[in-house]
């Protein structure tokens, strides 16, 4: 059970692996199975599902680059509710009365803000910024570097990348930035370094090659403005 | 090991975890460090893989609509194959002979016909009736309420929506209704309260803007009838 | 812990489990809850994460194919390094300093070359070859009966199938041929026994219906060449 110290309202599933240096707060749920690596901070009333993984260092081979870590521990704030053969990263940040479902992934150096749904099988990757109250529908794909502003809706199997050469050539990654309370729809794919304005709307598979002003609607492919 | 009495005929994998009302039937094959949770009901002949979470009670946080469970418990049938790394919600129902393949996940007051696969990774969302001998292909997003009829083909990757306004305004969640002997191509975006007729067949990346006649082929963006 | 004979140099989590004839080399690690199933080789160096099922006997039911094993173990080849929540199978081989990352999965017959990157999420199916160097981002999906070639790049959320007739007639299986140096953008669609030339490049959101020349740059629905 390793060496950390839990409080006594703590309720524990079966084989549950805890490794030390891990905080536990009041009144915590912890599924069957579930391995909470070194450092892992967890928030007040916290529930957590079967066969996690939270708190994953960072890994990758000579293909990959490097990221750097802000802080070294994973940090789940209070209420949290997250499911099943989740993983998480340490260095990343998830706040209060967030929900995270099963089969879905975040890395290092991400933020999630207050209240957002981050949904089955979505995957969330390196140093980007959800703000709150956003909904990420199953098996959407955040890529690294990419900043949601409050409120954002994005779709089921969004896909997004942040490479606008694919590996070809060195090129400073950047993801999409998705401002206040804009909403994607499903299969949207948008290229890398696009910026979606507030409250603008992406049709179901249009893919964004430009950035889209706010208040607008676009769909296609390209993705082209209609008029309502 | 719980409470539950095992028929003498199960074959239990190493650390299984099988908690307290669950009811097993006779050759049953359960994996290394899967989690049976309370209530589950597992029919003869069922082989499951490792790492599985079965029988998880539904869950959300306050952005997520609450469902109602018409009955409370997972219902898996005879001779059923689940693989590894599988989860599925308390409320369902699993016909008998059906596949679910690794990393696949289905959600509460959701019915399985017969002969069904369910693919790699694919995702079934709440309130969804799958027919007898549909193909549920590999990382294919079935959305909640959403209706397949028997022996549909749904190709890899395919999505679906059941939110017309994403989000911002009430609406009557309504998923695709895909009638019997049709096929979608793969990664397909279907919208919301799409029907697509019986034997139809819509192209690999084609977006559905609107119903489909039976016995049509249509492809594109937005998808339109072609003649053969 | 199973009748295998293992090293003084492993390094093992909690509750591992390790099933008979597993071969494993020197300093390798293997995290809390990982299963390894009968016959899997583990060359040396290998760092593996928790949760995982390595060595999967191949299944399915009625409606699927069966497939032949050439070999029948899973081979994972020295300084190769595995995530957490990924389920491998037995028949498949993976080469040397391959990063294979969390929740992925391959299938059985498959092949890995060297230094190749399998993204997070991502599923290669049975029969595929995949070279060395090549990425395979985030939630792709790589159907089965497909070559990539050496330094291929497959973006995030890339689809491809390789059935015709969905399961309507009788059809050889063929995925697609991708040649040395191609690069497919994120969410792009790959019709099935489509040959992509080398150094071609398809852009994101494209729906591929026919081949692709080498250093051709094709965009689009369905997807046309463009002049630069």
């Amino acid at each position: 059970m390793g060496q950390s110290q839990l409080p006594e309202s703590v309720k524990l599933g079966q084989h549950v692996v805890i490794e030390e240096g891990v905080k536990i707060g009041e009144n915590v749920t912890i599924g069957h199975h579930t391995v909470i690596l070194k450092g892992t901070v967890i928030g007040d009333n916290v529930i957590i599902g079967s066969n996690c993984v939270l708190g994953v260092k960072k890994s990758g081979n000579q293909k990959m680059r490097a990221s750097d870590v802000k802080q070294p521990n994973l940090i789940i704030g209070e209420n949290t509710k997250i499911g099943n053969n989740v993983t998480i990263y340490a260095g990343s940040e998830i706040a209060d009365h967030v929900f995270v479902a099963d089969h879905a992934s975040i890395r290092e150096n991400s933020t999630i803000g207050s209240q957002t749904v981050i949904g089955r099988g979505a995957i969330v990757e390196l140093n980007t910024s959800i703000g709150k109250r956003c909904t990420v529908q199953t098996l959407a794909y955040i890529t690294g570097d990419t900043i949601l502003e409050d409120d954002v809706f994005i779709g089921p199997c969004v896909s997004m990348s942040n490479d606008k050469y694919m590996g070809k050539q060195p090129y400073q990654l950047k993801g999409a930035h998705i401002k206040k309370g804009a909403k994607i729809g499903n299969n949207a794919t948008l290229l890398p370094n696009i910026t979606i304005g507030e409250n603008a709307i992406v049709g179901a598979g249009s893919v964004v090659t430009k950035d889209v002003p706010a208040n607008v609607t676009v769909v296609g492919v390209p993705a082209k403005k209609i008029t309502k």
